[in-house]
């Protein structure tokens, strides 16, 4: 099964209790791809600048990724530098460099647009819009945003969010566009925007999610050795929406195990700084995990 | 199975998006003892003043609980009177007069000195300790506590963790005692102090319980009408204390069932104020909803 992904291929400075690392690959696209490649063929859409290393894309081909539809431009690559200090939840953005990003404009090849999965991270809602616009015929269309974007750009993201069949949205981005605080209250209310499954990402909480006028439930798998929290939410989204791309329908059932698999990628992606954790993940060590899941929370 | 229970019985004033009540039947040892009642014979310890009404102690007694040791005594009761706003996972106290509180000395009958499980709900550490010290040989010890006795107290806070057996704490008194942010840590270093159960209570968010050197994490039940918050976590205490303390073993199958059972009667405590609907639940209702949980959770 074909997936394509939209996002940000980055480079990522990030510090937390457990230590630094500078110009790490990072990027929503990068870690939603790591995630994601156990279930689907990843294309990648996206920029990166002139100084952006090649070994990087090396790397994503070795894993499977279709790198075809990210753009080398002159300029700058899109950096991210940022911040973990007691809450592990919330990074503290030091500095970003758009570079490429700001004058992104994504193209695909004919192949590309005939893949039915796409995958929409956080960028632009009007750069979304428009490779959604050039793909033919859409099956499941996912959708994930920002706080700026709500601020800046709500219009085009209710119009996003009218073709989207998933949205995912952390607690805060959850809340600030419904106007609910109570995250179920929440939920429901972004539904009524379009989407017929709405999933907020709590971090550490787990997740919940809205489908077919019920809500569901998870917890964050328990890990022992939490480095860096970056990418988490992608790594779960990967997870999830690939899990969903391959699955032949989607109902209760699939919906469940999706978000399963979602947290447990994201459990292994919080494990180390950046890809180190997730680039050398076995689907074995993913449904190992994912059996620990079920039996921690199975009782008689 | 009986149930000794120390704790407060209240008069509380609380107003919330949902509406506003005055001077309602309130208190942890309250909100325990409706919980637990439907696995033990609860025995409260508590003190009301002069201006108690009685047809609380006659509502308590006609739920099956013992109030022979909830003394009144000269003086003004205990009133809280709090606001939720945005946020109702956080009570905003608007006014505290704790009255007979401040000079109370928890007295027993001496059938109750034979009750070997206890629950020390969040009072003064020595009074906590004052209490258990008259029990006579004590099974099971849960232990409650609030950010004030962590400050204030820390000595005879510690000392009263050595000897028990479960500790409750919100996800903010676990990391202020801890120093740990991250709860999976603060939980792992509360069981260095003393307990064997160390559970985390995050609101809506759910627990996380460490025991046998495994955590387990369990999300709120998803409630639609949440209305006043007062008391879940009392509720929850009740539900999970109520069950062990039943239960003739504990081990982690009855470990799971009892955050479930405490969380299940928690989702039904904050569909109304104070008691509004705890007092008209049923075990059947209780029953129903967990079956439903566990569907909920479950997945092929």
């Amino acid at each position: 099964m074909k997936l394509l992904a939209l996002g940000t291929v980055a480079l990522d400075t990030v510090k937390t209790p457990s230590g630094k690392r500078c110009d790490i690959l990072g990027g929503s696209a990068t870690h939603f791809a790591l995630a994601a490649r156990f279930f689907c063929d990843v294309n990648l859409v996206s920029v990166i600048g002139e100084d952006f290393p090649s070994k990087h894309l090396d790397f994503l081909r070795k894993k499977g990724v279709d790198v075809s539809s990210i753009r080398r431009q002159p300029g700058a690559s899109f950096r991210w530098s940022g911040e973990y200090r007691g809450d592990l939840n919330a990074a503290i953005t030091l500095k970003t460099i758009l570079g490429v990003l700001s004058e992104f404009s994504p193209r695909i090849n004919p192949g590309q647009r005939k893949i039915s999965n796409v995958f929409l991270a956080n960028v632009d809602p009007d750069i979304q819009l428009r490779l959604l616009e050039t793909i033919k015929s859409p099956r499941l269309v996912a959708l994930d945003t920002m706080n700026y974007w709500i601020d800046t750009k709500r219009q085009s993201l209710f119009k996003i969010l009218k073709k989207s069949d998933i949205f995912l949205a952390n607690d805060a981005e959850a809340r600030a566009i419904s106007g609910e605080r109570y995250l179920i209250n929440a939920a429901k209310s972004l539904k009524r925007l379009g989407p017929e499954i709405v999933l907020i990402k709590k971090g550490e909480h787990g997740v919940i999610a809205y489908f077919d006028n019920t809500i569901f439930s998870l917890p964050a798998y328990p890990v022992d050795n939490l480095v860096d929290p970056t990418g988490a939410g992608d790594s779960f989204a990967g997870g999830f929406i690939g899990y969903l791309a391959k699955a032949k329908k989607i109902n209760k059932n699939t919906l469940k195990k999706a978000i399963c698999y979602g947290t447990i990628i994201a459990s292994f992606n919080v494990e180390g700084f950046g890809v180190e954790r997730t680039s050398r993940l076995t689907l074995k060590e993913v449904n190992q995990r994912v059996r620990n899941f079920k039996k921690l929370m199975h009782f008689k």
